[in-house]
């Protein structure tokens, strides 16, 4: 790639310490979203952030009031007719749990080598801040900024962004853009980046079956009542076939089938079958036939249970006949699926399967569709070059079988793409004790970041606009990514 | 019955107060066997029995330490040549839980009307100082005992006696007896006796399905990896067929079927279908065909799903292919089968049908054996005329289709056939709130029970033991009952 040569923005020392020592204090509060007892320090982690925002000379900085935890919000704007790009990040984190596992604090940003410790560092803290560092050094240069920018900074990722719905949908004309920008993806490994094309779509729902009233003596009414365990294990049971596809009629029939040379490039650049299940830990795979294992994870959508719950759960013995059983389902969705039509599919199958005997009742709890972007979009090229330049070579294509919602809330409400340009290491330990973030990315990071705001600069809007207007269009020409 | 002319037994107004203020003294005593702290107050009651037993001229009475809550045990023996009685109860109650949904003190022993109140006051103290009183009536009119009696008073019942079976084994001499008498049953309503004779077996188990050694990102890798919940729901549909039978090979066979006189009594005297739909508080009955639902209940064996659990049960959703889910099973015999033989089919069962991605493991909880007494034995026409006599009509002979394991053990370590002379009411709340006990039928018992015990004295031991020597023999001839 001819972009490979381009210069690295230098920066002083003291502003490299001064960075990790602000990297460190952002990842010092304990903004763990989850944790009822938690809402004064995701308040004031994203009060630090405002001020750190404003420090930077961003314009428009406010704190918005959610039903939930508050969104961040900045920009510098004033280019008319350059592009704009609006930055998100989450800077609300998981729970430490189990805390016992961690053999650092978890909130002290201890530096050891070249990994920054701490719950967030990589998910998503350090990440998005790989962005506010770049935008830092272009204005701190006296540089007008090459495009407009917006940054969204959300507290409520980590619980499935209750209220970031209602307020992209409230603020389309504030947040207007022509592409965003997310970085909470993960490079292949260390050296090798990796830019994510394509998300699985999700629908989240909880099915409950209900029988008798009260729980039933298992003495006395065994035999002759209908268990809701049962009804239900059995309906569960029933929405897979014997050889792993999904059971419910219709479910496959919108799947785009993927174009040879799509399968060709992930069958060569994506994780073998030995991989996967050495990361998984287990001997064997499982799942539809005809498809490698990574293809069942990111081309093939797939139903997993993610929860079963009903009767007596303690120690010993307890004679019941249960009065409800739930279990919670989790679809990932590929694309051509959209998830309020599976939701119909599945009530239909569940309509016609449950017994008389006892009634069930499905609770949808998240629809995300699947989202799939050009490789071939010009924002796409610039995010591939941006890569090739702050890590030293150029990035894989890569699909991911995950779902973030946001990106389709932008899609659905702005009408843009978003480029998934992640930094974080496959084994951080996102999610986990002693999560951390791997420091030489964090600085190629904004390399990349700077590189990637400069050629986005070069782009003009409208041919941004064209090419965001239709990813669906764009989309099927990808397969030669 | 000619003896339904027997004289009652009369006492004075003041031992009828002085028993009925006992009685709530014994109710007093919060003795819950699984609850953690409630260790000493089921000590104090033990003690408190043993000291009651002492009173009422009975000896050796002993408080049995066991690795959990005491056994107490006293006797009045000496009349070689006359049989002997072995009257087992349980001073243990169930917890309060909910604790809130009680309308009166639940060991406050609340007289108001016909009712006791409190919990225990029905599950098993009320019944079983039904024996003591009439004993105390027998001794303290200077009466001979008209034969030789043992009581053992448990502390285990309501957590499935895990100490008796191995009590038993080790004190058989002492506990020798002709028969056992066990009031823990109930009446069919205020003025109809029942007379139980016949239990459903149990076979306990639970059944967990491990999958990848820690949860897995369901994004990642749902699709390509087996999920335990799935396999554990597959597994668990597998054990019934479409019609409602037990699925598991050979599950059937050893099932004596039931003669055709047996049936058409249970069908006269036993609960209709509606009545026991009525009673479920559900709309459909379920089950094997070819049966009426009470006849599913307590002449056909089935299985019951008591508990699942598995992966996250929390609210919201959470993105995991899980690690691990399990069950309990909940298996009711019927005549012939045996739990250890049901045991090993399911074993088989499972070792066939569960996929090589996954393990299945199967820890069984409790074995107990389904149990028959012939109501032609001596011993229970003796129990059907005291019933007569106490409560003015016979007995209905029923079966029913819970298990008493204790019953088992006395059967299996001492070889005697146990009469089950329950004075509980169907409605009377027994594991639930406001249990209470029906006091006119606590009077009626004692003057049963006196007669039962005079009419036993007149049987002779050799009698006895010829036909506790072999129920099963026996048992063939009930179906004219």
């Amino acid at each position: 790639m001819k972009t490979a040569s381009a210069p690295f923005t230098h920066y002083s020392p003291a502003w490299a310490r001064k960075t990790l020592a602000e990297l460190r204090e952002l990842v010092g509060f304990a903004s763990i979203s989850t944790a009822p007892g938690a809402a004064g320090a995701v308040r004031a982690c994203a009060e630090w952030l405002a001020r750190h925002l404003r420090g930077l000379g961003l314009e428009g900085v406010r704190v918005f009031r959610t039903p939930g935890h508050p969104i961040v919000y900045a920009e510098k704007t004033g280019l008319p007719g350059r592009p704009t790009l609006l930055i998100y990040g989450h800077y609300d984190v998981q729970p430490v749990e189990p805390a016992a596992a961690w053999t650092v604090p978890p909130f002290g940003g201890l530096v050891r080598g070249p990994r920054l410790y701490g719950r967030g560092a990589s998910d998503d803290k350090g990440q998005f801040f790989v962005h506010l560092k770049a935008l830092e050094l272009l204005l701190a240069q006296g540089e007008t900024l090459p495009l407009n920018v917006k940054i969204l900074l959300e507290g409520e990722e980590e619980i499935g962004s209750p209220n970031l719905g209602a307020f992209i949908r409230a603020h389309r004309r504030l947040l207007r853009a022509d592409w965003a920008l997310l970085s909470d993806t993960n490079l292949l490994s260390a050296g090798q980046p990796a830019l994510t094309y394509g998300l699985r779509g999700s629908l989240a729902a909880e099915l409950t079956v209900t029988g008798p009233p009260a729980e039933l003596h298992s003495g006395v009414f065994g035999g002759a009542v209908l268990n809701p365990l049962q009804a239900l294990t059995t309906l569960l049971a029933a929405l897979h076939d014997e050889h792993g596809r999904v059971a419910i009629p219709g479910f496959y029939e919108p799947v785009q089938p993927a174009a040879a040379a799509e399968r060709a490039y992930l069958r060569r650049y994506g994780p073998a079958d030995a991989q996967l299940l050495r990361e998984a830990r287990v001997a064997r795979g499982w799942g539809e036939p005809g498809y490698t294992l990574y293809e069942r994870t990111v081309l093939r959508p797939s139903l997993s249970i993610t929860g079963l719950s009903g009767g007596f759960q303690g120690e010993g013995v307890q004679s019941i006949v249960p009065a409800r059983a739930s279990a919670k389902l989790s679809f990932r969705l590929a694309e051509g699926q959209d998830p309020y039509r599976v939701e119909e599919q599945l009530r239909a199958y569940l309509r016609r399967r449950t017994p008389p005997q006892v009634r069930a009742t499905l609770r949808a709890q998240l629809h995300a569709p699947p989202y799939t972007v050009a490789p071939a979009l010009p924002v796409m090229r610039a995010a591939a070059q941006a890569y090739a330049h702050g890590f030293g070579r150029p990035p894989v294509l890569q699909r991911s079988g995950g779902t973030i919602p946001v990106v389709s809330l932008l899609e659905q409400h702005l009408g843009i793409p978003t480029v998934l340009m992640g930094f974080g290491l496959p084994d951080d330990h996102k999610h986990g004790p002693d999560e951390f973030l791997h420091l030489p990315n964090f600085w190629r990071g904004i390399q990349t970041s700077l590189f990637f705001l400069r050629r986005l600069g070069q782009l003009t809007s409208s041919s941004c606009r064209l090419c965001s207007s239709s990813t669906a269009t764009a989309t099927r020409a990808r397969a030669t990514a």
